[in-house]
């Protein structure tokens, strides 16, 4: 046995974690609990929360830089203040519901921890739909209280960009999720937890800056989805033909960037840890 | 015994916190503590504090973008310099204040509290007029140091912007407000604080970023509010018959939104936990 | 003996910290030690990156957006900015040197938590006179690296800008320094560090924040100076008349504003805990 | 022994923490462990997003705010924004890869790491050339997105701006390195993790915002280096002649900096404890 511990701990003196085991696919007993239900009302308000917010800031300052209605072009928040409204509510909202849902708050997030077995696929299911509602809710307050300007100014519809083709925008949010959810990933492995004191600490705050950088590099592209609840949600309020017809990108491109974040995270960063686990597992 | 613990550990495992006892309406004893008055004497310098600050920062700003004045139009803060001097100031007084008063400096935040019985009766309401008098005399302040620009600047006042009917008005005083107290209450739980690490440290930063939030999302519509201490002392100051018709938004809003943030995380998030807990508590 | 402890403990049920006793005037020993010495170089040396960066960043933007140069008004960082360089290096430098020499970087809080007993009278001068030193050589490197532009656009040096008398640009370096030192002495305090966990880990970013915040809201006024280090600097450097007349509003408002922290804190916030320490201390 | 422990101990009271020891020059060991490659993949991926994010955020910036083809000048993020993009990137990352690799993403990094004896001469070069070709990549795709604007807007690459001469540059580079290299140091400490809480809790955000803060202030001289790998990817996709010319500046100014910061912190800031220690284990 004394051997055995000594595998595992090979590479760093002493195994100060636990892996919880995988996630079962379907665990019949999670769907009795009030605290299932509880996380997706708390993903369905907290997606609510997040579109309403950063659509309105979107409205908001799209009708204030109106060369037609203002004198003052330099007047609202900058596309660094949008860049912002969308990564400091992710900070927000992850901080809030962590404890209550995990703070998914988006299909790909979800998606990325369904395929690293951390969530079962009725709970991922379950999110994918209080998100996708969610968002639609929120977009349809900000259409509701900026009946006015929310059509003309693009109902925070994500779109490709004029000048880019379709392999672009697909490329930018395969990246731009795979970074939001590779902080995702590093910021809950139970490893890195035991042994960096920030790790478990700090967690929202990087998540939210990922999404915030993410929308300051790609905004001109695609107006930056990384979050198919967020592009699902406002291409339902706006209606317009073209955020239907670019929705696809908005899904596949965060899907698979989810994935590669995923298996990148699974099968390259923690592959020494997973083969010393196992050897140690096996003996034990 | 060990059953009863059982069942107030169903859902986690093993019952790691102590929600405290619901505070008394009232609780004489309180108001013979020097801790009492020294929490009501830093709720009023808070409030002072944070009103001087961003006041000053929006009276600075519109003095300097303004085009008879001045040639630089952006040559101000803008309005993502206005919504940091909100976000900003609430995370340090929060920071400053918490282990004194709680850190309130908002008559809807101690609303929420008292409602979810974390504050007696006469706290929460000489916080209250402590908050309203340090508000006036933070915007007395600004009036005092910017004689000529104050008034002709707005005073910055809370007001229902051009072509925004009051129940849109209502409508985001009330969400702007819920996104801020439900943040509050997260980041108070004490069954949280138990469980992730994050919680009681970044407690005030997501504080903060949560009024930073409503203010990019909201500045457009009413200028935010989510303070009724906030738009009260801005309209005594500034004194304009538009500030004080539309004042009530700025106290039935953020109190309702305070309320629903109150019930919201009370009985849709505890509401496991609160049931654990009476049945514990009966058999103990 | 227990009897005294109650006493001690009257207000939060036990006394979980320690109060560091009162520094000394002035302690022989500590001149004998490296440390000492070692905490100078570091103040020297932080002072000379804070005006380094923060000059050199006023100095560019003013560049950049130069109607006569540049056709591009908007392409400098801006006054959000220039407050972000301020708040940002004064939150890196307490991080890097809180652990060497308490990460004063300003003779003001160097008064304050002398005039609190937190360090002693030959430590309080001399990081007062490297402080000095340091900025004089921070704005000389920027002067040197910027020969053409750096007298043409002010030297980053704190003048009173038109339109606001002696009075006001005192009493919003009053203000400004009080918000700054009160959170200084908020972050330091041993008796919140052992009650709430997010004080001693965030302790540098609400420090940074409140810098920042004060830089958004009276650079209008002053250029913002609450530390006179960094005025005196800019002034040495750049050498213009204007400058040197209003310096002593920078030390002037700056000591006073830090002087009524270190009483608003020992007297107001923590008059309690002195006299049940007091009370404690005589019996043991 | 206790008298040599005194001595030990004879600043701060007590010995509470450990230095490492150096770090072997060639340590054969490594070589043969999967965290070896593994920590060098980390490094390559950290340093292809980071180059991807903020040189997409400057293309993005330009072509927004380019007066040829928009009609929005102020449109884009600014510089304020490109700062944030490269200060935010480097904490996401730092954050996300701390565990694995240490969290480098930089040759300057490394190599004051590398003098400091805290990695191996083989990890130091391997980190190196997995950091140089992650940031071409990250280049090539960005051009591969940005086709038509890439090469027009100067491709992110580093160029002394006109009116400075070389030594500025250098000057710049060399004193920008040191702030970060310098903060990172801090970060890292042994003795200073055992003593402050907030250093090891925050640690990847205020590296993060040192690099922020040196873009705000550097931008307009050399477009901000203080990153050879950064500096040289760029240069290697955009391929202009100026790039190439200049590009030994953003490689001998780091690599000075990071000198000057790790001789800095070894042999003045460390000085005192390095001696006890050797005093200490002289007579163990």
């Amino acid at each position: 046995m004394a051997k055995d511990i000594e595998v595992a701990s090979h590479e760093y003196g002493a195994k100060d974690y636990q892996d919880p085991p995988p996630a079962d696919l379907i665990d019949p007993e999670e769907l009795t609990k009030w605290s299932f239900y509880r996380a997706i009302i708390a993903e369905f308000v907290a997606t609510l929360l997040f579109l309403y917010i950063t659509v309105l800031t979107v409205i908001g300052y799209k009708s204030q830089t109106d060369p037609d209605h203002s004198t003052d072009q330099c007047g609202g928040v900058g596309i660094l203040g949008i860049a912002w409204a969308f990564g400091g509510m992710i900070f927000v909202l992850v901080y809030c519901t962590a404890g209550i849902s995990g703070g998914h708050i988006n299909p790909a997030v979800t998606f990325g921890l369904f395929l690293a077995r951390k969530v079962t696929l009725p709970r991922a299911v379950m999110y994918m739909v209080a998100q996708c509602l969610g968002a639609v809710c929120g977009c349809g307050l900000v259409k509701a209280f900026q009946k006015s300007y929310y059509t003309n100014y693009g109902g925070g519809a994500n779109e490709l960009a004029d000048g880019y083709n379709k392999g672009t925008g697909l490329g930018a949010e395969i990246i731009g999720t795979f970074v939001l959810v590779y902080t995702v990933f590093s910021a809950t492995d139970p490893k890195r937890n035991a042994r960096d004191s920030h790790v478990p600490v700090l967690a929202p705050l990087p998540i939210g800056f990922a999404v915030f950088m993410v929308h300051l590099a790609t905004i001109p592209i695609t107006g930056t989805g990384i979050n198919p609840a967020r592009s699902f949600g406002a291409a339902v309020i706006y209606g317009k033909e073209k955020a239907w017809d670019d929705q696809w990108i908005f899904w596949v491109g965060p899907m698979i960037g989810a994935a590669i974040a995923a298996i990148y995270h699974q099968y390259i960063l923690r592959a020494g840890a997973v083969k010393a686990l196992g050897s140690f597992r096996s003996n034990a």
